[in-house]
């Protein structure tokens, strides 16, 4: 299969205009469950080019809402994006149909992942609904969507359907894997799954395992979800009626979780929203954030699968290294890991705090490992990793670069 | 009208086992939104005796859920309580039935508030559902329940019926009024509103007008019981439907703010919930924490009513001592006041945070006011007003002693 940038026009100050393509796994995916996945399909975008010796692969991992356009414009006109979240009106982005990627700040000629140096590919979810099997998808043995028989997937198991897709495009090892979040996750995972063919992971805004308040969100979210008669415990597609309700209150508490209360105050006070006084009534969104929430919660249930919002919050409370690799213990989990560590935390990010990458720098330095760990001071919470681009840029940078320099 | 402790049986370590009263306003009550409601109803109790001077007479002002029944046992055994929260295990107290009052703690002979000493009332709030009139009342108008037909009324409307009772109990002057959260709010508006009849004010994990997070995370909760289809525009009552669901939702989110992502971690961490490994399903609660939060929604669904959470939330986010008062000046919204002051806010709260109480302090010494603020470190989030008694108690009982001895 020829690997090449998939530029289809230029675009000036991104990496250009791209298509989302499609890998078919020859084999069946055995899951953590127990349970074995047939006809899985991934969908990735790759932006730059794979050097002759195959040895400038980057692969970033997204988030729970991400998908694999990660950086330039689409070549879909109706494509959502997923930068039509918080900040995006600063950062002076269209908010939708054919708009940037989610992390183009951060990849294209020149920036943090410099697609003039490195080969930077990003794969859908096992699980998602944006063009990789998820309970969306058709399954085999019915002909009908998986809804609720599509088995519940582990972040380990996300890893191995895109080493198992990355081995289809004929990349058996990379230069470094990263992503943000949930993305971060997949990055620790691959790290200790395949200890000899990752020489660099990234790890920003994430922990190796999400403690019990960001348990209890996720479970939130999930249960506004399920509380929604429009699901019908999952079997809604093709019914006519979505959990759109659902997932827009699920949205609601995701955003806020995602945001600091600093930004919030500083982006909407407590300011009304084209009105002067109270209305006085329970169901007009008087205050600005009011309507700012369920701005998001329309345009999100428009554009996510609420099934697969629940397998991928599911797989994301799962994870934890230190359970699942290291009975309990964090720096028995990465005994094995032989790749360099650059871990990113944002002060104020009280999702996925500082503290659980300072508690994953010390398990790493405990078991001898090369490590760096950045606590940056940015006010934006959890969404840092999306929107704080100038803080993490160069050190994402000069981190890619001495690994590659390393041979 | 015999003002007398309402005492039953007496129970050893608490004031003693009570009755909730009522009181029925004389008069229409004159409400914020221009509307005026007739035939008002408040519930009350009160523990101690009125001194012949009526000059010991304190306040108590409840929460969002919270209800009349303060202190002691309740007379009713079928009376829900509102202690069956998070560390009512922890505290050894009875979670229904008959239980102990909401600040039990606080409220008895030689407590905080002693009844000893002091005459101590505590309403339920205007547009409650323990007994005040609110949305599920029936409206003398047409005969049935007002639900939205219910006007949206404001802190200051509550205070005013509470004022009205007060008043037809023959108590026209307080020694001090004094509550958490939104029972601080009131407490606030009281001194604003009847500067002349109130010596001393205790306001407890509050603030004079919630910042954005906290709006949002009310509109987040208020949208998933209007997101519930057996809400039905709250026409629910009588029609065997109520939008359980939705205020299950609604009360997650609250709860998971009224917590700290500490004491979460400590009663929680990532335990599952009587099983060894994960379930691999969407719907079984495997953590802990998760069914924690179902069986506190599944209760609090069962003892307060929706249209009622609707309302108070809509109120206490309208709250804006700033705006109402001072045109946008919080020290001069104090101007006038002549209470004391005395305000507490927890290390732990990021719902009401002490940032919050240090502004409201720094506006009334700006204006020249009497106030004394503690900070205090405490781990429980924004319920430390609920369970940290051990360092509440001694500061307010040195603030009345105080304020009581300066005739």
């Amino acid at each position: 299969m020829a690997l090449r940038q998939d530029v289809v026009v230029g675009a000036p100050g991104s990496a250009g205009v791209f298509r989302t393509r499609y890998v078919d796994l020859p084999a069946p995916l055995a899951l953590d469950c127990g349970r074995t996945l047939h006809d899985v399909r991934i969908a990735y975008e790759a932006y730059g080019t794979l050097a002759p010796k195959g040895d400038n692969v980057v692969l970033v991992c997204h988030a729970l809402s991400g998908d694999a356009h990660a950086a330039g414009y689409s070549d879909d006109p109706e494509a959502p994006s997923a930068v039509d979240g918080f900040g995006a009106d600063e950062r002076g982005i269209r908010p939708r149909g054919g708009g940037l990627g989610w992390w183009d700040g951060m990849i294209g000629p020149g920036k943090a992942f410099d697609t003039d140096r490195y080969y930077v590919i990003c794969t859908n979810l096992l699980g998602s609904c944006r063009g990789s099997t998820g309970p969306g998808s058709i399954d085999p043995a019915t002909g009908r969507p998986y809804a609720l028989d599509f088995p519940v997937v582990t972040v380990a198991d996300m890893v191995r359907a895109e080493e198992r897709a990355l081995h289809v495009l004929g990349i058996d090892s990379l230069l470094a894997v990263g992503g943000g979040s949930l993305g971060g996750m997949q990055a620790l995972e691959w790290t200790v799954d395949y200890p000899d063919r990752v020489r660099a992971c990234i790890s920003i805004a994430s922990t190796a395992r999400l403690a019990s308040q960001g348990v209890a969100w996720n479970a939130i979210a999930r249960n506004a979800i399920m509380a929604d008669p429009d699901w019908q415990n999952g079997d809604y597609y093709g019914s006519g009626r979505a959990p759109t309700a659902g997932i827009g209150i699920a949205r609601m508490v995701g955003h806020v979780t995602y945001l600091s209360a600093e930004s919030m105050r500083d982006k909407f006070a407590r300011r009304l929203q084209d009105r002067d006084g109270y209305s006085f009534t329970l169901t007009e969104p008087d205050f600005a954030v009011e309507s700012y929430l369920r701005h998001q919660a329309r345009t999100f249930a428009g554009r996510f699968d609420a099934n697969s919002y629940l397998y991928l919050s599911r797989a994301l409370t799962y994870f934890d290294l230190a359970r699942d690799h290291g009975q309990g213990q964090l720096d028995r989990a990465v005994a094995d890991v032989k790749a360099h560590y650059l871990l990113l935390s944002f002060s104020s990010d009280w999702l996925y705090p500082p503290a659980d990458a300072y508690e994953l720098e010390g398990a790493l330095r405990a078991a001898g490992k090369s490590v760096v760990h950045h606590e940056i001071q940015a006010s934006y919470g959890h969404d840092s990793f999306l929107l704080e681009e100038r803080q993490q840029a160069p050190i994402i940078a000069t981190f890619l670069d001495k690994v590659a320099n390393d041979v």
